[in-house]
Formats: structure tokens, sequence, C-alpha cells
């Protein structure tokens, strides 16, 4: 029997609108109700740990927290506990650790490290029974079912729709704005021979520039991350700021650059970019509005209408992930397997 | 007249010994009372904001405010303040705004929206009559003189040793440790040559990976941008912990890895992943100390005897600024005239 390649991840892509469903039936209840226990603790400053794609997660969590809450937060450099043993006072500070597995050891030091340290600890994980949440206060299951591709792509999801609904908890919220996601998820998916066309454009590229702003900087980093993981390709992601605070001059007619356009004030600050890209006569992929599709060479359309911009990232990276799994396929690699990835990895 | 590609690049690597001996001197008693003033303020958490190479010199300094002083520090998320109005509460936070020019709008706006929401604001600026001085409580001046070339790098090594002296002055400390900077700046500078030997390696690569962990975490960044802003090769920087996480599958013998090795915890963490690297056949080459790059591939030999290990980064970059600007003149490129950047980068 030959196994077809990539059809775990593919299976596991598949599954992301049952996956949101889920959250948003047996998992909202539960973390509306951590939510409101960390809320009456009142945290002043959030620091976030994570690693790979669970930290793209943090990141998002991170401008929801930032732009829907006001707390201030950080992303957590986890040598500086790890190796060199700092002890920060935590006190007054949520300290949020997103894992798929939970087994990370660093992470896990990490967590117990801030817990140790006055910290009121959030865990974010695909496993309850984890060494993670474990050692944390408290626990939010992303309820994504096992996750066998290397590859992550339900657990990405699901992180992000669990820390939305935690945020729209702590705000006092019912979160009841991302009812309609599985529903156009699904609706994204199905346009799967639409993502193997576009695929057709990187299959000889020899390197990738992603690129967004606000809300959208999460997905351009998980796309580069997912166009790495499964292609091979060396897939540069940049806040559309950071572009033009030089790796600009590494754009050209070689360089292909895909843009994720949110609808909304991220997709306006990006426009003077896109401009930018488009007079330097750059190969541009939009994943967005259809104004922005059709100025670009090439594009995904999105229809965001009704959606709010915080959930968009939910929605918008579904078309990269199956991106990274047609131009793995067109390459002639097997994104289930990628070389030197262990599902949990072991990093100290 | 012909003017010799490079010439001020070369000429602004060259006087970096000189700019720290004046940090240490004339800078040194200013940035001692800025410290006091701020200390004085208690400030509980640290935002830092810059971008480009200026946003390395803000991480070099979130590891120093975590590590050396316990203070839980995050890096800006400037669109959050600038395209989404938010308006988080910043008292007791001490916001450190990092650019070389001191002009780039969205940075003032940041820093004048925390100043409005009761932040402690500090400008680490290389113009002390920059909008952004202006909008901020405290201004530290890294001195280096005007930097004509579009690649920093004078500034950025300024902008290290005053972040470090501040942290210092924040500890009640006297920087004293840095005094032997200068002279060994002015060793490393010397090995010009050797470093040229080692950009022919690189002359015709299409893609490279820079890692490191702890304190050379910021010099990989820093190396990757600067590779990128002079040769426009893809050069992709990761915490060790992050490569393994990921991008480690596209480190292959054809993915060249620099790593920079600090002497100390950083380069003990970073251990297990040069043995991975060294497990698959990559090519590596090593920054660091003799051993480890008696082990690798290649290297520049770093003796780092009694410097301490976050002082190290100071001189780290050095002969990697020198590698992005060799391997530019290998590869027929200007480095003073890359394509597409502005000394002053308007994002907004």
């Amino acid at each position: 029997m030959v196994e077809q390649p990539g059809r775990i991840m593919s299976v596991e892509i598949a599954e992301q609108p049952a996956v949101l469903r889920r959250i948003l039936g047996a998992g909202a209840p539960e973390i509306r109700g951590t939510a409101r226990t960390i809320a009456a603790k009142s945290p002043r400053f959030v620091l976030l740990a994570a690693r790979g794609t669970s930290d793209n997660a943090a990141l998002y969590a991170k401008y929801l927290l930032e732009i829907r809450l006001g707390l201030p937060c950080g992303l957590t450099s986890m040598s500086t506990t790890t190796a060199y043993g700092a002890r920060p006072d935590l006190r007054d500070v949520l300290v949020v650790t997103v894992s798929q597995s939970g087994g990370s050891p660093d992470l896990v030091a990490s967590a117990r490290a801030a817990r140790e340290a006055g910290a009121i600890t959030l865990a974010v994980t695909n496993n309850a029974d984890s060494p993670l949440a474990a050692v944390s206060e408290h626990h939010i299951d992303i309820l994504a079912g096992p996750e066998k591709a290397l590859p992550a792509t339900k657990t990405y999801t699901a992180s992000l729709l669990a820390l939305h609904l935690l945020v729209e908890g702590l705000r006092g919220g019912d979160g009841r704005d991302a009812a309609a996601l599985p529903d156009l998820a699904d609706r994204i998916l199905a346009r799967r021979e639409e993502v193997r066309r576009l695929a057709g454009r990187y299959r000889f590229a020899e390197r990738m520039v992603v690129t967004s702003r606000g809300y959208g900087y999460p997905t351009a980093k998980e796309a580069a991350l997912k166009l790495m993981e499964t292609s091979y390709i060396p897939a540069l992601s940049y806040s559309g700021a950071d572009l033009l605070h030089g790796p600009l001059a590494m754009v050209d007619n070689i360089s292909p650059v895909i843009a994720v356009v949110t609808a909304g004030r991220g997709g306006e600050a990006l426009q003077p970019v896109l401009d930018r890209l488009r007079g330097r006569g750059a190969d541009l992929m939009v994943v967005g509005p259809r104004a922005r599709v059709d100025e670009a060479s090439a594009g995904f359309v999105l229809s965001m209408e009704g959606v709010a911009e915080e959930l968009q990232p939910i929605l918008e990276i579904l078309p990269l992930q199956l991106l990274a799994y047609e131009v793995a396929i067109a390459r002639g690699q097997d994104p289930d397997h990628p070389r030197a990835l262990a599902k949990v990895t072991e990093t100290h």
C-alpha cells in the first residue's frame, strides 16, 4: 500500500471547521469561566510564552490583549529564565503559555518559574493531561483532537479561537461574533482547486517574502513557517513597516511576495507597502479583499463582510495552509514527513 | 572620479572603537544620571519600541532588563497604537524607544501616546534634536556621529553600549566592566583579511540561516539583517530553540548556517543545536570560542576571556558586519547603495 503524500496534513486542514464548532460549543463555557476567574485578579501586564506555530498564536493574542483590553504585553524570551535563571517579579502579571503538546520542557520550566514568581499562570494546550497544564494554575483545552501531521494546522486555528474567546471573556463579552466562523471556514476550504492553481507560481521559487500589518501579521509569520516546514522554501515574514526598514532591498522580480490584507485598519496601514511593492514590480499575491487582489499579480479573494477584523486571522490562514500543502506536493515533497521535525520538540 | 563601492559603510564600521570610547567617556555620566532619575520612579514593566537595526538593539536591552534587573519586558507591536488606537494603561511602565534618526513618524506617535498614557518615556537616539527626543521625557544620545551608510553599523553597537550603561545605571552599578570594549573592538576589526576569506564561502549562497541563543540572539538577527541589506541574501534568523521547532527542515547541505556562540550560558544552551546541525551535515560557521569554531566547518574565533557575557554582543556583531560588507563586495554589489532603502524610513 502506497501512502498518499500529505494525506495526514490534508485531513487535519479539512477538520478545522469541525474543531471551531467544537470550541464554540463544548469549549466556550469553560473558557468564559476561566476568563472570569482571571479577570477577577486584575492582571496589569501579560507575558506570552510559546514556540513555533504556537508563538504565532501568542502574537495574535498580544494584538487582542493590547487593542481590545489595553493591557501591555510582551512575548517571553524563554532563555532568560531557563538559561540565565532570571526571576522577575511577576505579581499582577498574567503569564500565558501556548503549546500544542503541552510537553516542551522549556515551556514547562518557564511556566513553573512564572508561578513561583507570583504570576497568574494560564496554559493553552491541546492536551489537558500535559505537564504544562499540570504546572499552570489555569488551563484552556483547545479541543482540536490528536494532531498527527508535523506541520501544525488545526491546533493553530483552534488556539486562535480559544485565545479570542479568552480575551472576549476578560472583557466581559460573550464571543458571539465568532459564531459565523465555522461555516466561513468550510467555504474557504472548499476552494482548494483555486489554491492548487496559485501553487504553480511558487513551484520553482527559491525564496519568498510574506508581509502584513496589525492583526494579519501573525498570519504572515505562520504562513512563512508553513512554507518552510513543508517545502523548505526560505520564506521571510515581515510586518509591512519593518519591510520598508531594510529587507525591501531583497524584494525584486525574483522574490515573490505574499501579502495578507485584513479588511480593516491593518489592511489600510499596509496599503503604502503594497503600493511600494507594486512600484518595484514585485510579484505580489494578495490574500484579502477583492479590490486588493485585483491590483496584485494574483490572489485569493476573501469576503470578510460582517467579520470583525480581529476574527479574520482565524480564516486568513486557511488558504495559506492549503498553499503550503499544495506547493510541497507540486515540488514532489511530502508535507507529512518533513525532514528533521519531531512533534514534541525537546528544547531546554 | 570613481567612488569605491562600500567606502562609506567601511569607514563607519572602522569608527566603532572610537564611538565606544566616546560613549564611555563623554556619554556615561549623563546616562548614569538618566538611569538614576528613572530608577527613582521604580518602573515595574518595560516596553521597547524600535524598527530594523534598532529593534535588534531593543531586543538586547530586553535580555539585559530581564536577566540583570528582573523586570518583565515586551517589544511593542506599534500598529496596536498607530493603526488601532490602543491606549493601554502605562502607569509604572518604562517605554524605551530606540531609533538612529529619531525621526520615524510611527515611533514618534508611539512615544507620544505612551507618555499620554502615563508611561515613563525614554528615547535612545543618535540625534538629540530629533522629534523623538522632543516628545520623550528622557533622552540618551548615543553619540555615534552622523551615519551616512544605509546599512546601520556604528549606531547599532553605540545603541547596545548606551543601553548597557543604562541598565547598569538602573542597577546602581557604574558600568566599569565595559572599559575594555574599545580596545577589543580595535583588535577584532584589524582581522578584516580573515573575514574576507570567510566571505568567499557565501559568494554564491542563495539562502542563509543565522542562529544563536540568549544574549547572542540579537546578534544573529542583526547579522541576518545586514546580510539582507547589503547582499540581498534571504537570511533567516532563529533562536536555536525555535530552529528545532520547525525551520530545521530547511537546513541542509545547501543552506549554510552561521551560529553566534557567546562564551557563557547562551552558548551552552546552543550546544545541542550545534550538535544537531553537525549531525545533519550542515555547513556551519561559528563566531565564538576557539573550541566551538574547531568543531565547525569554519569560523571566526573570539576570545572573550574577562568579558562578561552580557557585553559580548557589542563585539560579536563586528566580524558579522564585516562579513556582510565583504560578501556584498564579492557579489559585485555596493553596500553603500542598497536598492530601495531610505535612511529615515517613513512608516506610519
